[in-house]
Order: C-alpha cells, then sequence, then structure tokens
C-alpha cells in the first residue's frame, strides 16, 4: 500500500519486510527498494547480508536494542525519519519479518502522516509463518488444524488465554525467555500435558534448529539451552513434521 | 525446508508459495525455482503473470479448480506429482499465497515420500497478512490487537466459535460467499454489532477493492456485489486503516 499526501518535498519512507533470515526469502518488491535506498533504518534482528544490497552511498542507520544494549526511544526513531523524508531522501525503514505483525510501525506512520510525508508499506514473510514451515510444520490440516492464532510472548498475562486456549494450533513469537510461563498457562486452561508443541531458534538461518516435545516435557528437553529468538508452535500438527521430514539419513534433523 | 531421501532418478518436486497477486510480491527464492522448472503444475488462484516465468520449454499444466468448471481429483494430481519426478523432472507446484497455509500440500508430500521422491518447500506471502497490510489494516497492533486467528470459511459450523470469538483481531480467508453466516456466528457467540468489519476483493491485484463497515451493516453495504475472492477482518483494527490510509483525495480510496 502507498499513501502520497501532498509532500513539500520529494523523499518518501519505504516500510520494508525484512523476510526471514536469508536473502533469498526476501521478495522482489522489497529487494528493489533496498537497491534504490538512500537511508536505511533497521532494527537489531535484521540479518545483516541484507545491507549488502544497498548503494554503497546509502547511510545505514541501525536503531533496535538487543540484549540490553542502549538503544533510540521510538520518538527518536520516528524523528529520524522524519528527518530525512524530509531532506527529501528515499528512506528503507527495514523491519524483520513482516512490518505488520508486531511491527509497531503505527507511530513511525502517524509521525510522517502529521507531516505530510509519503510512504509505502512493503510486505515480507512474517517468522510466524515461515519459520514452522521451514522446520516441516504446516501451520492447517483439513483434520488436525482448521484455525491457527499468534501471539507474541511479551507480556502472557494481558492475553484472553480462554480463548487462546482453544484455537487448534497457536503460534507464539519471542517466546523462549518465557517458555515455562507459556505452559503453565495452556494447562492451567485445559490442554493436555500431552499437547505437541516444536521451538524453532532461528529460523531461516544456517542455525535454524528445532526442538519438539509435549507440554509435560519441553522444558526439561530444552533444560539450559539458550533458545532465543524463537517461534513456538502449539497444537497436534507438530506431530506431521515427522512425517513432512521422513525418518531417513538424508534430510537434516536439525532443520 | 528441503527433503533429500534416496531418490533412483533425478527429480525433485518444489511446491512454491506464488505469493499474493503481482509478480514482485513473489521471493527472491520463488522466482528462481520458476526460472528453472521443467514442469509446472499450478491452481486456478495463481496470477497468470507468474506463467511468464517459466522457461519456454516448460510444460504448463493447470489443476485447480474455479466456478464449477471440472478439475482433477486430489489423488490424479498426486500422480500427475510423482509421474514427473520419477521421469526426472524438476518440477514446480506453485500454489497460491503460502504452500503450508490452507495450501493441502501434506497429502501431496505423502505421495513423494512413499514414492521416495525428493521434494522442497518454498514459504510465500499468505494473503491471511498480506491483504490486510496492502488495504492499510495492521493485524497487530500494541492497544488494539494482542493476538489474531486465522480461518477459512469453508465449512464454518466446524469451527470452535467460543474460541474464535474471543480473539482480538480474526482472519477469514474465502468468507465473500458465506459472510452472512460469519456475521450471525460472531454475533451469537456475543461479538458487538459495533465490531469493525473489512472485506478485500482481489487483494494485490489491480482491482484490489475494500468494504468497511460494522458486523451490523457490512452484509447490506456490500449488497449484491460479488465479493469472492476476499480476505475478511474483524476487529477494532480495522479502524486504524482511516489513520493509515489518511483521507487525502491522493491515496487510491479503493485500495
Amino acid at each position: 500500500m502507498s499513501v502520497n499526501l501532498t509532500p513539500t518535498h520529494p523523499g518518501k519512507v519505504y516500510f520494508v519486510g525484512a523476510g526471514i533470515g536469508q536473502l533469498d526469502h526476501l521478495t522482489i518488491a522489497a529487494q528493489s527498494k533496498l537497491r534504490l535506498a538512500e537511508v536505511l533504518i533497521y532494527d537489531a534482528l535484521v540479518n545483516t547480508h541484507l545491507l549488502t544490497l544497498v548503494p554503497p552511498n546509502c547511510a545505514c542507520l541501525p536503531v533496535g536494542k538487543r540484549g540490553g544494549q542502549p538503544s533510540l526511544q521510538q520518538r527518536e526513531i520516528n524523528e529520524l525519519i522524519v528527518n530525512h523524508c524530509q531532506m527529501g531522501k528515499r528512506v528503507v525503514r527495514l523491519k524483520s519479518g513482516d512490518p505488520f505483525i508486531f511491527g509497531r510501525c503505527f507511530s513511525e506512520i502517524q509521525a510522517l502522516m502529521d507531516e505530510g510525508c509519503a510512504y509505502e508499506v512493503v510486505p515480507g514473510l512474517s517468522s510466524a509463518l515461515a519459520a514452522p514451515l521451514l522446520a516441516g510444520i504446516p501451520l492447517t490440516d483439513p483434520q488436525l488444524s482448521r484455525c491457527f492464532g499468534v501471539i507474541t510472548a511479551h507480556d502472557l498475562t494481558a492475553l484472553n488465554w480462554s480463548a487462546l486456549s482453544g484455537l487448534d494450533t497457536l503460534v507464539v513469537l519471542m517466546g523462549g525467555r518465557n517458555l515455562s510461563e507459556l505452559v503453565n498457562q495452556l494447562l492451567h486452561w485445559g490442554r493436555s500435558p500431552k499437547t505437541p508443541i516444536a521451538i524453532i531458534r532461528w529460523a531461516g538461518h544456517p542455525q535454524q534448529f528445532t526442538w519438539t516435545g509435549r507440554l509435560a516435557n519441553i522444558v526439561a528437553q530444552v533444560g539450559t539451552d539458550a533458545v532465543a529468538p524463537s517461534v513456538i508452535i502449539i497444537g497436534d500438527v507438530v506431530e506431521l513434521r515427522d512425517k513432512i521430514m521422513g525418518t531417513s539419513d538424508f534430510y537434516h534433523k536439525n532443520l
């Protein structure tokens, strides 16, 4: 989608979904926006290989926070985007995954609208859908999963668990650190301890790794391993993974 | 994800997500698979522009059903894919959207596994996420939507409405024909008649068109217009569309 107001300058901001991991999961539209960028403003989780696509004279400005390091406030990010746009630049605001799935773009878009800046939003592969696929887990199945829901684990207590626990399949983004709490919520709301669960770490990257188990044993199975960044899938579709990936030695067991 | 068994022939099948509408929403990986295809097996909803990407000598075989015209049975499609793979061909099985989101790949994958055929699944943009984005509707928002669910409207009575009606945001694929039934279910399960709803027809195509309204009036608003193929969004995030798209005459009101 593209919004062209009556800008007093030729600048435009492109919110671009970086997709998941590797360059080849980028869309053609996203690639062409990056190739023409004059300013690139990007989050911490974005794959640094994507930075090689912008022209050599493009200003690359990281703004995302990671591992407790200092980062810009949202207000400062908004100002940065607006200022570069008002200087007449082609600005790419690169977001990991898809800009409209937990991408917190709305505040940035409002800041641009307030200043009459033109902008466009370019969709990308969200890890909510692509991570399970890359691990051999379809989120839907005619028998096992007629619906799926997507949440983040940032504040599990704020969610409607009576609804979420009744979905065939649940996808949890950024859930690694709150795994025990997540499992406890699901058990508390009546999901069976035998419910299958998968945790996919670094989906789409060469170091992708998947744990599978059941609500009753997944915390013990993961043990003290680092599980971030990860996507968690809960539901019977997890069991399709073995059938889809096969048991041959020829597939990469870690995927 | 890629599965290489111990094939007795060099054939391989690529399940490729065609994404949503235009060529530039295809991923780079999907594009490169199409460019090397020797056999292309595709569904009815796939944009025919994508067929221009395959080499001139590629065999293009449509198998999807549309508007009541005769089409192949699933068993026949499975046989077609397996046979071409066993002839040593690079087969692209093109699915609209994402292959693992209501793509019904599992039966085709099982048929390939049974015959020891190698295959790979390449994700694509699902209309469940990309259609709302292209219509200016973010599925998540820190205040309005901490979770979203995705269903199809094929058999509304088979779904768990006590769970679905409690989600902040609901996305309904293939919901055009069952709009009244969908609205009635939501009202029956306690959603307010004031709940915002949007219907996006032909998302990602030049003829994309969006209706917005409330559960109480959307059926009357749509009237006798054809609403398929469409993606339906229910929830307060629909109201962000006006803020995101602006009220300027310079944006395309139909989007």
